[in-house]
């Protein structure tokens, strides 16, 4: 099988879109038009979500490369909540989308092989390895360092793949810990420095031919500056960066977490797609999808637009 | 309902016993008396596995004031590991346990509050409060600050719940991030010292008559030396101490997390308890239960007889 940096690759290039759309369905917010009289039991709040996640997916497939499931958003309901996860994960591959599974999971070395064994790697059953929720990548948190990283390093490599680990993250509070003063051998950096040398080292040895790693990083949108450092600490890791729309992320503050090759960082947004019709002047809420697909769109053009600007755009 | 704490203690006093049994199970390493014929889907293992579980807890539910299953050995299995973890918490709470759900889950404010929703908060379902997982306390991952912490603390006021959070890990790879030294206006200190004080104080306002606070913290019983500063640095906040057996802690290691009240540290040990049978000269594989119990009872004796030499075993 293609590694995974080719896989995504080969789709960001197919959809000419940089974009990663986020599917993190709250019941509350969902259109009454698909939520209707589920809104009574944990079951029928499972079924208006993979409804709705279906919806979504057929409203955007052929826009964007990947879709970014927070599986926050589906433990919120219990097993139907993961019932839901499991078919949107099913229904978003038949549709040709990679899907980067947002998790964050993080534990010692032989914890953190169970969860890379259901998530992203097989378990063996009766001598055959099987695999369980099998996504294309996952977001992983490297609190517990290099033993807690390595089981979904290896199986990026044995399954094709990846991982981002979390370096800088996209909310108000990432600098208590991320910003922190490390004092080392030759100076004073940030922890969130500290992290990128780290990222870029453990992911060295699963560069392919694009010169990308299966190893990439979380840096959130709305830390451009920051941004700036971290793409020339980690230059063969893909970025994942979460942050643009709701969180106020706007084009101007993800183009430094590019490439000079035009590539190397995907721009995911979640609640200004999924609840875009709440904003949206010419789509009410019986139209979430084509509103959603609009939000996309206009996205993709944005991104599209500064990277031309920025004479990187590269197709 | 009584706080989180006020409860663990009544039980820690009731069973006299500041030990954790972890709940990690591996369908490679269950006895075979117990997965039989039950290794060909993920189904069967499934069951295996609530069986294996119901077993355990039989035979150490008079023993324990609480148990600790890690939610990645369940994930590991999908769906159908999700549905053993379900029934395990269920038949745990039948038996009188508290059950701490090692998740470590961590994200910015407003996913973390879908986490919180789901494992120990509530879900809002036609204006009625609905509990999902309903553990009684979770473990929580730091690495986002504040406001990834924030949903937790205000659950665990609002439903009597209580959090876990990780300073120092028991795991090889602990020191990659958490001893690095972080140069501060008042001097040099390790980062697992700057999440202490942040752990100190962000369970302040949940301190309540037992001068406990509903926030804890994870402590490795690997690192004795920094348990005891750790110990200093958060008078008031509970201990969770993994490592205790197969990963090498041992009764000295680990009394260091005590106060001198005798109370504040919770002993977790999972594989040298799960898989006792396997090291047992008087036990086999059929009897893998009453191994268990016989290593619980042992951890217990050892435990007390620790306090009780340094003069703080306190019933």
């Amino acid at each position: 099988m293609e590694s995974f940096i080719n896989r995504l690759l080969a789709k960001i290039r197919l959809r000419q879109s940089h974009v990663v759309v986020g599917l993190d369905p709250v019941h509350e917010f969902l259109p009454e038009t698909i939520i209707k009289n589920r809104k009574d039991t944990l079951e029928r709040i499972g079924s208006a979500i993979i409804d709705f996640n279906q919806a979504i997916i057929d409203a955007i497939y052929d826009l964007v490369p990947a879709i970014k499931p927070q599986i926050a958003f589906y433990e919120r309901y219990g097993i139907e909540g993961i019932k839901a996860f499991v078919e949107t994960v099913k229904y978003a591959k038949k549709k040709g989308l990679i899907i980067i599974e947002d998790a964050k999971r993080n534990d010692i070395g032989s914890t953190a092989n169970a969860y890379s064994d259901g998530h992203i790697g097989k378990v063996s059953i009766k001598g055959e390895d099987v695999p369980v929720f099998d996504v294309d990548a996952i977001t992983v948190t490297p609190f517990l360092g290099l033993d807690g990283i390595l089981p979904f390093i290896k199986d990026s490599e044995k399954y094709s793949k990846g991982i981002f680990i979390l370096v800088k993250t996209s909310n108000p509070s990432a600098s208590d810990l991320q910003d922190l003063i490390i004092q080392t051998a030759s100076g004073q950096v940030k922890l969130y420095e500290i992290l990128a040398q780290f990222v870029n080292k453990w992911g060295s040895n699963l560069i392919d031919d694009s010169g990308y790693s299966a190893v990439g990083a979380v840096v959130g949108a709305t830390y451009p500056n920051d941004a700036k450092i971290l793409r020339k600490l980690m230059p063969h890791n893909y970025f994942l960066v979460p942050g643009f729309g709701a969180q106020g992320g706007g084009v101007n503050d993800i183009i430094n977490s590019f490439n000079e090759d035009g590539y190397g960082a995907l721009i995911s947004a979640s609640r200004s797609i999924n609840y875009a019709f709440n904003d949206s002047t010419k789509y009410g809420d019986s139209d979430f999808d084509k509103a959603a697909r609009e939000t996309v769109k206009n996205m993709n053009n944005e991104i599209n637009n500064a990277l031309s600007i920025k004479g990187i755009l590269n197709w």
